[in-house]
């Protein structure tokens, strides 16, 4: 069994204090819901867990109702951090499930066809990010906007959502955290896990202000 | 004097060998003219340098006689390596310039208004680039998409253009460059200067794939 766990309790605190992004509404329909029927549509998931802030428990209920979302497992209440979130997540899911597959919620431009890509890559490599090569340039800034050093770009690459993971080895991954994590592949390698990255080259935006949701609105029109 | 350098003689190789990304139709208008239209259209900038490959110097001409763009200095052969393009550009300045904006012709969604923004704070701080914060996990990867590290991303900036600078510095900076750079202000840190980022959070990409083509269309319409 497959496993989708979508986090949607994130604090959007870069777009001010009162917006949850996950409930702005996007051409019509809230940002989450455009992730969840990505999720519902894609074949190889089978059940989808939805991590939330507590605020939030009964409008997504309704979000997923509304959205026909029939592969929801459960909604759950998120933590402070995103990986308190994750845990919350996984302590959800079925107990048949062998892959895990984690998106942000804040990322609606996912596709069904590279959801189907991550599980087809999960399978084969035991851990996956989606990612792309850096085409920018990269500096470092020790203070506030004053560049500081350029980073080789070379070998970078940047990297988003869904990522998959066998269950099991993310469950013993975390458990050897240490303080706060950011990223779900960043516990397997810690963990001395290999984390192999599917190429997409298709926009693919986290929405964290309001210029990205902007964006985001653009595309999808 | 202010003069744009705008850049367009990339070698596109990501776009497949035929394809000239500068001068692909976007909207019905080749690439490269959005960014003359933009630099046009900013009081700030008194002149334009436009450098494109040996075998557009022809359709360079008709674009800048098409759209009307009556700031442009001269139409110059750019060279292999972007900083031999960036070089051509200087030497075509007219000689009472004292700051100098490059920017990549790849990049047609820069505005008036980001431009001009850019010629305030060069004048404030002497060299300037646009940026924003890394939202996105940043991964290293020693062998082709495996992940071999996880970048702290705390402090790291994407940088794009335009950047600006005095154009003194630039030359100076520029005798000091040894081996290949693919970003100006490089040459001015390698130089000793200080570069001071202008943060800008909205859609500036640059179109080095068919997606980003595809992108930027979307966006623009």
């Amino acid at each position: 069994m497959t496993t989708a766990i979508i986090l949607a309790a994130g604090k959007s605190t870069r777009m001010g204090a009162k917006a949850d992004k996950a409930f702005l509404s996007l051409i019509g329909k809230p940002v989450v819901a455009w992730s969840l029927m990505a999720f519902e549509r894609t074949p190889e998931i089978d059940k989808i867990v939805l991590v939330v802030r507590k605020d939030q428990l009964d409008a997504s209920k309704a979000v997923v109702k509304m959205f026909g979302i029939s592969k929801i497992q459960a909604i759950v209440q998120g933590g402070t951090r995103r990986q308190d979130s994750v845990l919350a997540g996984i302590a959800a899911c079925d107990l048949d499930t062998k892959h895990i597959v984690i998106h942000d919620g804040a990322r609606p431009l996912v596709t069904p066809e590279l959801i189907s890509e991550v599980v087809a890559a999960v399978k084969k490599s035991g851990a996956v990010t989606v990612g792309r090569p850096m085409i920018d340039t990269v500096k470092k800034c020790a203070k506030a906007a004053i560049v500081s050093e350029t980073v080789d770009r070379d070998k970078l690459w940047l990297v988003q959502t869904p990522q998959a993971f066998l269950l099991k080895d993310l469950r013993a991954a975390y458990k050897n955290v240490d303080g706060e994590i950011t990223d779900d592949c960043k516990a397997i390698e810690d963990n001395g896990g290999t984390v192999k990255i599917v190429q997409s080259l298709k926009p693919n935006f986290k929405i964290t202000t309001i210029e990205d949701f902007e964006l985001v609105s653009k595309i999808m029109k």
